[in-house]
């Protein structure tokens, strides 16, 4: 309807341009926006900036493929890291993760999504290539596939350690169980398997 | 923790000013902010160019109070719209709720809030003196109260109805009953009385 485009078409754009992002809907994305336009210096002018600055610096590390302002990403680049460790993940979101966790000092592999026949999406699609090279350096003594637990998440951790297999790398894989705080009941009958097969002394 | 801070400290800041918009958390950002990232040229820099563009061009009409691009905005400077008629409204959203409704073809007044003295927000802190004031150009035959049906609400009508009583306008208000679609159920029993009392023959 024609009395819908209120503010004008830079409102407008604006509020359609939110809207694509992840966990914002249409009347999320007007909520936003008007948000935005009511705090204009406290945080609007701030965020243009920082989405400048984001356009002008942020890449993709060639080494392992996440996104930094540095390439090599401050991860590859630092000394401290664990060399002889990789962890290979699906996602940058994942790595951050991890990351959070700070439960080891090791660099990653960005792989960049997983395997996925139906979707199309075949090796060559993803960052295995970089992966095999990195293995072929010698430096790395284990690769930990901490892949998302679904169908297409294991075909890519199966097809990885095949294509890693003669190389003296082992490939390990994140443990099966109840997360911390889980409560049993909530659970799914194959998550309640794994922690069952996979008991610990107390 | 030391290794919170992934990716640099303009993609943190970029995280943390997503996480001001309401409907987005810490977690939700982190989500947002990585797609930004990755849809740089499709998203990112698009959204970065609309608003800068907020930024330059938005600002409130002094007359209505709402946000648009001229001043007077669009609305009050649509002579197709009926110079009468004055819909009250509380909040820019709920005028741009109104107009995609597209029910009347109206004009608006923002007041910027409601009274609420608990929260010591008086009359002075919202925009009802220059309501006053368009009421006695002596154009305005009606005012329509579209404001919240809350405590705050109704304070701030019965107050605008006190301030506008000696003048030829006359003061309605939205009508309470069942929304279009939905279920008795889930109704309070505020709506459901009101919207018995103010049954209407079918």
């Amino acid at each position: 309807m024609a009395n819908s485009k209120v503010g004008g078409p830079e409102i407008e754009r604006l509020i359609q341009l939110l809207s694509k992002l992840p966990g914002l809907g249409p009347r999320s994305a007007r909520r936003a926006a008007l948000h935005l336009i009511k705090k204009k210096d406290q945080l609007l002018v701030p965020l243009a900036e920082a989405m400048g600055v984001a356009v002008d610096k942020i890449g993709v590390c060639t080494t392992c493929g996440t996104v930094d302002t540095s390439d090599p990403c401050a991860i590859c680049s630092d000394p401290r890291r664990d060399q002889t460790m990789l962890v290979v993940v699906e996602d940058v979101a994942d790595l951050w993760a991890l990351e959070r966790a700070a439960a080891l000092n090791a660099r990653y592999h960005v792989l960049g999504g997983n395997l996925s026949p139906l979707d199309g999406i075949g090796p060559d699609d993803l960052n295995i290539a970089g992966l095999i090279e990195r293995c072929h350096g010698g430096d790395i003594s284990e690769v930990i596939l901490a892949i998302n637990a679904t169908v297409e998440g294991q075909t890519t951790a199966h097809y990885i350690t095949d294509q890693l297999a003669g190389l003296d790398v082992s490939v390990t894989r994140l443990a099966h169980g109840v997360p911390v705080g889980g409560e049993l009941d909530y659970l799914d009958e194959g998550t309640l398997t794994q922690a069952l097969k996979a008991r610990t002394r107390f």
